[in-house]
């Protein structure tokens, strides 16, 4: 766990959102990026060594469409860096955290991917991610 | 906004959360520190250039205990090192983000913090903190 990849937000409208982090901020997002596997539309914004995702949810099967209906607008998940996500995945799991997956998968943003559950986190979303080189 | 400087999370207990954190970061809370004021306990973990802050309420009229009774265990607030803090909240002000308070006021690990209301900013409760010098 090198630092804080990105926080993940999950928003209703994407464009709304954007605008809003813009003035937060005080810069635009310099990506945009749909993921259709996880049925999310995605943006990204750079705050120093960090990052600030917003996802909206494309379809009513995304997971961000079941967050906004059961907690509505809001932090999402949170996303370390990690040097290589498959060691750090057997060691978390030897430790007794619940992963998502068995293997990474291909997230947003050029990563490799993996999710711990939030029973086994103090109810909160983790995500490892490592670049894809 | 320079970068996230740390992640709050409500937990129920801190020593439990503490030892859960310390397996998933893999070191340690560097401190713990009681903000009587604000009704809460905390503890802080480096994450490189970040840091990960438990909170547990010592009171029932503290916030996180309102938190924990509402949406359970989980990502509180997110928190952003600025320069000027002052000046920040008058170029947030300026762009209709809602403070909570007029003046920043002192907070736990050495800040100067100020929050923004989660309803003008997608439902995040938003801290501002300045080192003090």
């Amino acid at each position: 766990m090198k630092k804080i990849e990105h926080i993940g937000i999950a928003v209703k409208n994407l464009e709304t959102s954007n605008s809003l982090f813009e003035k937060l901020l005080g810069s635009a997002p310099y990506k945009e990026e749909e993921v259709p596997t996880e049925g999310v539309k995605t943006s990204f914004f750079r705050n120093g060594p960090n990052k600030i995702e917003l996802l909206e949810a494309t379809s009513t099967t995304s997971p961000i469409h079941q967050f906004l209906e059961n907690r509505g607008e809001g932090l999402h998940h949170v996303a370390f860096e990690v040097d290589d996500i498959e060691e750090e995945m057997k060691r978390l799991k030897a430790e007794g955290f619940v992963l998502l997956s068995e293997k990474p998968k291909k997230g947003a943003d050029n990563k490799w991917v993996a999710f711990i559950h939030p029973k086994s986190t103090n109810g909160i979303l983790v995500e490892l991610c490592q670049e894809i080189k």
